[in-house]
Parts: structure tokens; C-alpha cells; sequence
């Protein structure tokens, strides 16, 4: 059985990528990753299923002896992405799914280089300034922070093996879906035909055709 | 305007790749590359449309001055891909298809670094046999020879980019235009998107939100 590929799914605030998320595991068959906090757990939240809760002594021996692929503190917590559940999804041959800031997109590039790292885009600045101000729930200091952290973060799309441009949810969930598909047919997600092929081909030559 | 792919197209004899070409090229807005040759034009044949003619001299001046993205000698003619004829229909923004042996496909590949490599495999080598001795043109003695190679070529798979296996034409070809469709959304293709975003978004932090 072919292994299973990392999707690592970014982009800018109010660019969309929650709900291409959504979207994707609603309609097809894929598994998303579960991170690891040492925020408390709010009500109705089941460790191992939302998250894995930890405190903040095991965080750190997490961090120390490698368990996590990336990591990062956000307002005094602490958020990751433990790499056992991970490779146990991969190694099964599913295709998992990851919603990260692309700091933690880099970090993942280092340590899985077959992981696909997907970008998502508006058309345009002018149209993700106004998607932030239509949602209605942000403060226009909060739209202008965000836009600020957009001018930083736009330097690692680049670093992304694809970008798509959510223009259209429709085409954008769908661009995403045979990004992936079509991954499994990279020469590395290909192993199995090719020593197939290998064996098959020069069982042919040593018996004669 | 972004640049065009080069595609390149490789496959064992009798994996079907010639009538993929065939195919993509009749319903798509791909464009072939030409080949340089010394082999005598036949009857018909326009240099410029379907070969450009040369003499060896002309064509060993050529290899010289860098003026080929690849070739190779076969019974004794040259033949290879002249790079100014791709390098104008990708600097125009086309997509350039170029069936081509594996070694031709290595020597793009390290001058082409963004080229995308295809390759085209029967789902066994039990049927690459049937098709070989199927087509009925081809002698017993053929047959072996092209199986014999295919032993040698097996080894360049894992160097293409995507393998593409040949179970059902139709299928095999929506997915090779699939897979270039999908190339133009790799952000090395996508660079006039990210220089578009890096400079509106840069205008609202000098200028305020």
C-alpha cells in the first residue's frame, strides 16, 4: 500500500481555508490532524478527539524529544502537532489534513519534504480587506492588525508548493481535492508500480520473453 | 502574462504514449515542439513545420553552441529539440508538449528545472507484452528487443516527475491534461499573483488600512 500525504493547508486571514477545510472532509475522505494544547479544555471538548490537552511540563518534554512536527505559543499557550498520530494516518495510507500559519507550514516542510503545501490566496488584497470587513465580527483595529500580518506572511507563499486562489468556494474546494489526488501520482508516491514494474520487467529478461 | 510548462512525455515502446500526444493535442490548445534532424526530409515533410532539416555539420554546430535542449544519435542521425523554438512559445505563455526518450528527458530536466516530467506506464509489464505482440507489426525478435529496453529504461521512473499508468486511454489522458492544468498553480508559476499581493498589501501598511 502507497503511503498516505501530508496536506498542509494555509493562507492569509479571510482568505477562506476554514471553510475549504470543512468542505473537504465534509465531501471526501480525509483525516484531520489533532494538535496538542496546554490551553484548558472548554466544555463538550474531548481530549483526542479535539485536542490533545497537556500541561505545560509535558509540552515542553513534547518539544524536547521531537514528538511534535511544529509548534508554536500563541497568547501565553502553547499549540502543536503531535507526529505520532500523524505518521500512524500516513502509514495506513490516509491523506491528512493540516490548517497551520505558515511559520508552522515551514517547520513541517523541513521535516516531512514530501508533505503538499497548499496556499490559500483572495484574487486580490483589495477583496481580502473587504471579506474582513463584511464578516462584521472584527473591529477595524483588528482588520488593520490582520492586513499588517498579511503583509508579513505574504513572503512564504513562494515557499508553497501550490496556491490557489479563492475566488469561487465551489472551484477553490474542488482545485484543492485534485491537488491532492493528483500528488499520489508523483514517481514518490509511486514506489509500489515502479518495483512492480522493475520485477515484472526483469523476470522477462533473465527467463527470456 | 505567466510563462508556459514544458511538458515532457516519456513511456516505454507500446505504453500508449504516442496516441495520448495525439489526443491531447487534438483537443487542447497545446503546441508540439519541432525537432531538428539530419535525416533526409521525405516527401512532403516542410522543414520548419515538421523537422527543421540540417546538415550534420549545421546540427554539430548546434550541439556546440548550446543551441539544443537535448539530443541523442540514432542509426546514424542526429536528432534533438532546438531550445529557441520552446523557449519563444513558453516566453508567450504556451504550453509546450516534447515526447521524448528517458535520457532526452534528463538532459531537459537539467536545463529545464520547472519542466514537468510525465511518464507513461502500462499497469503491468504482462500487458506492455500483450500490446507489443498485439499491434501485430512488430517481429518476435522486436518484441524481445523492446522488453530488453524496457528493462534499462525502468530505472528513470522514479526520476520523472508524475507516472501516469495507461490502463484506459480516455482516462489516462484527462489526467495527464490534469496534471498540467494543475502545474500552472505551483507558486514558481504563480509569480506575477504573489508580486501582485506583496505589492498591494505592502500599499495598505505604508498608506494605512
Amino acid at each position: 500500500m502507497n503511503k498516505g500525504i501530508l496536506v498542509v493547508i494555509s493562507g492569509f486571514s479571510g482568505a477562506g481555508k476554514g471553510t475549504i477545510m470543512k468542505e473537504l472532509v465534509k465531501r471526501y475522505d480525509y483525516h484531520l490532524s489533532i494538535s496538542a494544547t496546554t490551553r484548558k479544555a472548554r466544555t463538550g471538548e474531548v481530549h483526542g478527539k479535539d485536542y490533545y490537552f497537556h500541561t505545560r511540563e509535558e509540552f515542553q518534554q513534547m518539544i524536547e524529544q521531537s514528538e511534535l512536527i511544529e509548534w508554536a505559543e500563541y497568547v501565553g499557550n502553547y499549540y502543536g502537532t503531535p507526529k505520532k498520530y500523524v505518521q500512524q494516518q500516513l502509514d495506513a495510507g490516509r491523506d491528512v489534513l493540516l490548517e497551520i500559519e505558515m511559520q508552522g507550514g515551514m517547520q513541517v516542510k523541513e521535516k516531512f519534504p514530501d508533505a503538499l503545501l497548499i496556499f490559500i490566496s483572495p484574487p486580490s488584497a483589495k477583496i481580502l480587506k473587504e471579506r474582513l470587513a463584511g464578516r462584521g465580527t472584527e473591529s477595524p483595529q483588528e482588520i488593520e492588525k490582520r492586513l499588517l500580518r498579511a503583509v508579513e506572511e505574504v513572503q512564504y507563499m513562494k515557499d508553497y508548493d501550490y496556491i490557489v486562489v479563492n475566488d469561487n468556494l465551489e472551484e477553490a474546494v474542488e482545485k484543492v481535492n485534485n491537488l491532492i489526488t493528483y500528488d499520489h501520482y508523483k514517481s514518490c508516491n509511486s514506489v509500489l508500480l515502479i518495483d512492480k514494474m522493475a520485477s515484472e520487467l526483469s523476470g522477462f529478461a533473465t527467463k527470456g520473453v
